[in-house]
């Protein structure tokens, strides 16, 4: 297991009986939680050619401003309906229950640009799925796909064949 | 005016007519924005002896989470109603019409420890003043109040007298 393990908090039966919520505000409020956390995000895209970060309203920000700050890249927002103040293109995304629409700014990307996705954790992949759309729509390449925790037993993988997704630690369950 | 004003978008009558909204997701999008901004704001913390960050959900994350990474702090989180999946406390806030509930986690901070409440803009000072009753609910204390921005026009720091309140860059008008 990785060492951020021990930072994230384990909850039992959060939203709902039989899930188990991983809570990533142990992480972030402890200064060597943050650290670890960011630089293990970090190491995952050494090497790897990309312009911008793009991170998920509102837990992708923790995680992705830091990194942007560091590699000297943009951040660009993916947020809920509503809250962007220009010009917006949306897409719908599955949740467990229902659907939700994000949005992104028209001009939060060039074409062409080379792009990471930063969240804080991939679930069933939904959420993932609905932010490489929006990347797509603007012209732009996704060149990875960046979690800091992976729940293996929900497969969000298999929602984006073909896409490189990072993770930092995995766990079995969903 | 201070140099990261040319990367903030402004939009006249948003949400409303007559508002002109301050847009900082062209701040962050630009990795000179993003440097800039976040270099202005820790310059601000120089000499300030202060132990965590607390930001507000979800654009005081933008700029919290690099600045507690850089620092080597951590970074406590205030959300929106409902969000947090651990126990919590509660603060009702004034918005310009009607108000709205914010939310700690019980152990986001420990009793003595010293807060810089980060956030990407003050207007009214309404959220300010809830997220400072959060902190001081904890038993911790409000040692600094870092913004991006600050409209003047709105007069936010009368609504938190006795607090230390900075910006990097300020606007007359609201």
């Amino acid at each position: 297991m990785h060492p951020i393990d021990k930072y994230i908090r384990t909850i039992p039966d959060f939203p709902e009986p039989g899930v188990i919520f991983r809570d990533v505000s142990t992480v972030t409020q402890n200064p060597e939680g943050m650290k670890l956390a960011i630089d293990s995000m970090q190491e995952k895209l050494e090497g790897l050619d990309f312009d911008v970060l793009v991170g998920l309203e509102s837990r992708g920000f923790l995680f992705g401003a830091p990194l942007a700050y560091n590699l000297n890249k943009g951040f660009s927002l993916i947020r809920k309906k509503g809250k962007l103040p220009y010009e917006t293109i949306a897409e719908e995304y599955d949740l467990e229950y229902g659907t939700d629409i994000m949005e992104m700014h028209i001009d939060a990307l060039e074409p062409g640009q080379k792009v990471v996705i930063v969240d804080d954790l991939i679930a069933t992949g939904g959420s993932l799925k609905g932010a490489i759309k929006l990347v797509e729509k603007l012209g732009a390449e996704v060149v990875d796909c960046l979690f800091l925790v992976e729940l293996k037993g929900l497969n969000g993988r298999d929602n984006v064949p073909g896409y490189r997704v990072d993770s930092v630690v995995s766990y079995e369950g969903k």
